[in-house]
């Protein structure tokens, strides 16, 4: 048996319009649910907590018979009004509270790898091998060296000498824009994230090439926008689906396409550009690499249609988390608005020593340096294939471009194939990670961008093993007699 | 008189349902209007067209037909079929495009301050002179000399050292959680952002102090939500418009709350929790200043409906844009699903940066160095408040909180005061900027964290010109005689 309790601290409204009767039911009620008030509290007398809280002592009264009715207290002999109530709370599921869009976004389920680890091909950015690690760090000890003014609030565009450098180098390959006409963001994937916010409702149709990076179908089911997808051929996405379509965003990328590895040509650019311009779409280029094939690029034919997404995260390294957003003013503003409200500005410092590195020039040289090793190791797996998956034809290898799309045989699924490799230490990607529908096809990507050469061959070895065994397994499905 | 074009790129789609005539006239009154078909080409004829496509020539036929009703093309005599249409391409509004709630985001319109600028009181940031850059730039020299894993894609919920850090800060303020609960983000507006797309949709309640955080109140309206206001007195924010309403989120600042700087006493923090449990809400504790109050914590009370949210921005500086979210797990995963499609990570880098800083226990001898000189002007601006506008009643400003409210005569708009004041060179943050339904107040926010003390007095001086001033033409226009 505890004291009595002091409700003292208990605050009646006078302004609202709910009863005092009603307020004080609630607050009591509220506390025993809320365990405030313990099991065999004893209450005040309804005179005391009258005269505590300054009301008619018919108004605790009222609010102590329905707390008795409610079988929360019961008077008892010698005790006064004891409360007895299990009161539960209301009871409370978080996923209730969830909203419609964040439960479209999936849980990361991926494919854990059995070690010991032989090769993991699942893995776009680059080797951070390849990261001149001292010279960034040089890099940015310099460049914070000198100032005092990168550690405030700044305003949302980006520091100007970045944009400066953006600009720059976007001019260099054919897209000419003023610093003026780049916002610096957080990763492209925030850059995508950006456009989509601003510039759908839910219900909105979104194009995608089919399939597609995977982080894009992340945010479509985000933004709770409808998918239309454009199938892939080796020219490029398929334009005839945005015929006669009222589209909002058509997100490309035309060069080295994520998952396939396709380079679109120029006349499929040209003709995917008009389907999108007569769908009135704002047109989404994603540069995620700085574009090597020489075909003009969309938004350097068409300006005031064709947003270009570019970062460093395919280029140098994913940590560093800049990329930028380029089009013309009136779209840039729009962002900005939201990125100042999502989260005022992509972090200062690392904005200065991004530049002071673009200006040296210093990822230039990092990248030759990886081009190089990323071709000769797209030769050794283009052998392998050929040597252990002769049956099995790709799309995208060639050059320095570090990715194969494969075309598995009718009816294997990739996602089996890939938890097949997963479990001999082999690492791929499931087709069904890039398709907008999010359905299991035949396919898997591979990526050598970040497996050593001496590594490729085994790997796809066991690739080829996981295929046979996937394989024989649907075909005993398939074939199996009817008994 | 341009030559014949080729139109041999033209794709036809037969397996979509548009029919063909249809693709070719589309095909072609596109390329006109997007120029890349200039005026005065000359179309191939019927014949060629329907060769090089594979189509019947009725069918080029009847496209021919329609581009010439529709005054795009016409035949000439020797020359063929010629562009003559000045046709127009569908106009295009970029304003068109923008969702209805990236439309709510307001356009940031600052008060520009006259030169010369003789104090900001406008800006809550630390002074950056007492963040220590050398200390800092060696750590991060340090944090990342010795790794090569901060530069890939990493897991969306933080780099666990830096996580172990926050948790053992958090349980030092009497906020028990473990690093597994910690959502590290990109500041605590992010984090905010995060919590209104992860258990907000369009047209929720979200309950918030009345005034509040600028920041909040934009996300509220790029997430469309219904903004319940709790107006504020010195004991805190009323709980009253809780009371039988079902509300989604509940967003307090019980310490030093922006933009008042009143810390919200003990009996009104349980009343509030009481009442934020009942309406069914999660509670967000923006925790923007490591508590100092001594009064326990929402989150200490309710671990399981209270979301910690907690910032560097405030304690060192806003530039670094790391923050964290602290909530039992069922929460953070939700959050953390939301955080990987919008934008992956925070920068690795930088968190690691922060952990060792943190880990080395710099911020807070960062921050003593900081509280006492903090103090002494918060001492020097009450003086000059008294002295100045001694008609004027404010709350905060007391020990090192930084932030006055001003309580200007009634009827005094606090944004022509903020003008008035910006043309005498001193900032001011109108009460309109936190006031959630975004109307004029007779309010006005200073704040003196990064005003140095000679320029404090002169500062609140001009401030209360601008009072007077604006004071006087306010009880002109009231009391002018009718005419």
């Amino acid at each position: 048996m505890t004291g009595q309790l002091d409700l003292g601290h208990l605050t009646i409204h006078r302004e609202t319009a709910t009863p005092l009767a009603t307020q004080v039911y609630e607050a009591i009620e509220r506390r025993i649910a809320g365990g405030s008030i313990p099991q065999n509290a004893r209450l005040p007398t309804t005179r005391e907590l009258a005269a505590a809280l300054g009301v008619n002592r018919g108004t605790v009264q009222a609010a102590y018979r329905r707390l008795a009715q409610e079988g929360l207290v019961e008077g008892r002999v010698g005790s006064g009004t004891v409360v007895v109530g299990a009161a539960t709370e209301e009871p409370f599921r978080i996923e209730e509270l969830v909203s419609r869009k964040a439960a479209g976004v999936p849980e990361e389920e991926p494919i854990a790898l059995t070690p010991p680890l032989v090769a993991d091909f699942s893995r776009l950015a680059p080797d951070e091998r390849f990261f001149p690690l001292e010279e960034f760090t040089r890099t940015v000890s310099y460049a914070w060296s000198r100032r005092r003014d990168l550690w405030q609030y700044a305003p949302p565009l980006g520091l100007p000498e970045l944009r400066v450098e953006i600009a720059g180098r976007l001019t260099e390959s054919g897209i000419e824009r003023s610093p003026d006409e780049i916002l610096v963001v957080s990763g492209a994937q925030q850059g995508l994230d950006l456009l989509f916010r601003t510039f759908t409702d839910p219900g909105d149709t979104v194009a995608v090439e089919s399939p597609t990076y995977s982080g894009a179908l992340a945010l479509a089911r985000l933004a709770a926008v409808s998918v239309l997808p454009l199938p892939m051929s080796t020219l490029g996405a398929d334009p005839g689906p945005l015929l006669g379509r009222r589209v909002k965003l058509v997100y490309l990328m035309p060069e080295r396409q994520n998952p396939t590895g396709l380079t679109t040509c120029d006349s499929r650019r040209r003709e995917l550009l008009e389907a999108a311009l007569a769908s009135g779409a704002l047109i989404v280029e994603d540069g995620f690499e700085e574009p090597e094939s020489g075909i003009s690029t969309l938004a350097a034919r068409r300006k005031d249609r064709v947003v270009w997404l570019g970062t460093l995260s395919k280029d140098l390294v994913p940590g560093i988390r800049i990329g930028w957003i380029a089009a013309e003013r009136p779209i840039i503003e729009r962002l900005a608005r939201v990125k100042r409200a999502a989260d005022f500005q992509t972090p200062v410092p690392l904005q200065a020593a991004v530049a002071a590195f673009l200006r040296a020039g210093s990822d230039r040289r990092a990248r030759r340096g990886r081009s190089e090793e990323v071709a000769l190791r797209v030769s050794c797996a283009a052998q392998a294939l050929a040597e252990h998956l002769p049956r099995v034809s790709w799309w995208g290898g060639d050059g320095a471009n570090p990715l194969f799309w494969l075309h598995l045989p009718e009816g294997v699924s990739g996602r089996r194939v890939a938890e097949a490799a997963a479990g001999r230490g082999v690492g791929v990607s499931p087709g069904q990670d890039f398709d907008p529908r999010g359905e299991d096809r035949p396919n898997v990507r591979l990526s050598v961008s970040r497996v050593e050469r001496r590594d490729v061959e085994k790997g796809i070895r066991l690739l080829g093993e996981a295929v046979v065994e996937i394989e024989s397994r649907s075909r005993a499905v398939f074939s199996a007699p009817v008994v």
